[in-house]
């Protein structure tokens, strides 16, 4: 089983990393990553670069998808190379997955109209125009598409995806084996937990947090 | 503020992103990966290389020092070039910290003698061996050692200590911004909660799943 997780300039790295470290368990699979060119790709702090080992191109067919999100993803939105491989894997993967703003790129390639889908609650909006129907979710299913809200939820929609394909047993496995037991030391992770004030403040000033 | 995360061939990528995604955001923070060589340093599965961009002894004075583990850690307990840049980085940090069996590192440099810790819980028992306290708590402060338990778990930590570093009201805005706001689909991710027969299953097989 092949997991392609895609990397473009100024992704953000737990988008990709938090479904890696659950997916990269599933007996058999090969993880690549996966860029327009192949070598390092940098985040969207210019601090953290991921090595990209394949083009696009030499993984035409993977079984599973996945696409993080990030600031950088605005600046692909019109990126025909990335869409069209995103639209030519996604005809023969098992499944087709995003994270944070990923989810805005599978929209804007086509494959999301009519789906329920998510994405960094900041970008929820914007699924909508491309004729998806968001939701507040933090880890949505429709058909084979599986789409995860902001960059942390990665690893959720992973170890979810962990046990449609290995079982909920071994999904558990990988669970306990990783630790997954959280304990954020706050509880504002979500416009709905958070301060209304602090909500309020990252909308206006989302930049500063999210990018 | 500069804060150094130390990679070695076949650590475990979340171990060491978990933490950077939450540290990278305080305020004027420098993040830097740092290795005995620099450029691309292999996962624990081959599959992923994160790029060192500056060696050890060109990061000799960081703020925050962030340990990684993975099963790597074993062949660095030895390691003087590293254990040595542990010690004297540690004698300037103003944090020092680890991840899953990153603490063991510490350990072995000397640092957590007498120190309430912790790690991944298949290698709790290791640290009382360098004269640490193990514990089973996810986070563990001790002064300004600050050591998480497996994998997941430097998420936690790293906004633990973007809150001692920046203030809760920043680090909430944090965990909003990251959409920290973790929804597990299983229960199972520490030994107290997963079913018996698994963890006695991981115990016995452990380097199935953790290596």
């Amino acid at each position: 089983m092949q997991i392609a997780i895609v990397l473009f300039d100024r992704f953000t790295a737990l988008d990709a990393v938090g479904p890696y470290e659950m997916l990269c368990r599933i007996p058999g699979a090969e993880t690549v990553f996966v860029a327009e060119q192949p070598g390092p790709v940098r985040g969207d702090r210019g601090s953290l670069a991921l090595v990209a080992d394949k083009t696009l191109d030499e993984v035409p067919s993977p079984d599973i998808v996945v696409v993080p999100g990030g600031p950088g993803q605005s600046a692909q939105m019109d990126n025909e190379a990335l869409l069209g491989w995103l639209r030519s894997a996604d005809a023969t993967s098992t499944w087709t997955t995003s994270v944070c703003t990923g989810s805005l790129l599978l929209a804007a390639a086509g494959l999301l109209k009519g789906r329920r889908a998510t994405s960094h609650w900041l970008a929820l909006d914007v699924l909508a125009v491309f004729g998806a129907e968001p939701t507040g979710e933090r880890v949505v299913a429709d058909g084979k598409f599986i789409t995860a809200a902001g960059v942390s939820s990665g690893i959720d929609m992973g170890l979810t995806l962990v046990g449609r394909v290995a079982g909920d047993e071994y999904a558990q496995a990988v669970q306990l084996g990783t630790e997954y037991d959280p304990q954020p030391p706050y509880d504002a992770g979500s416009p709905r937990k958070a301060p209304a004030a602090l909500v309020a403040e990252l909308r206006t000033k989302s930049r500063f947090i999210l990018h």
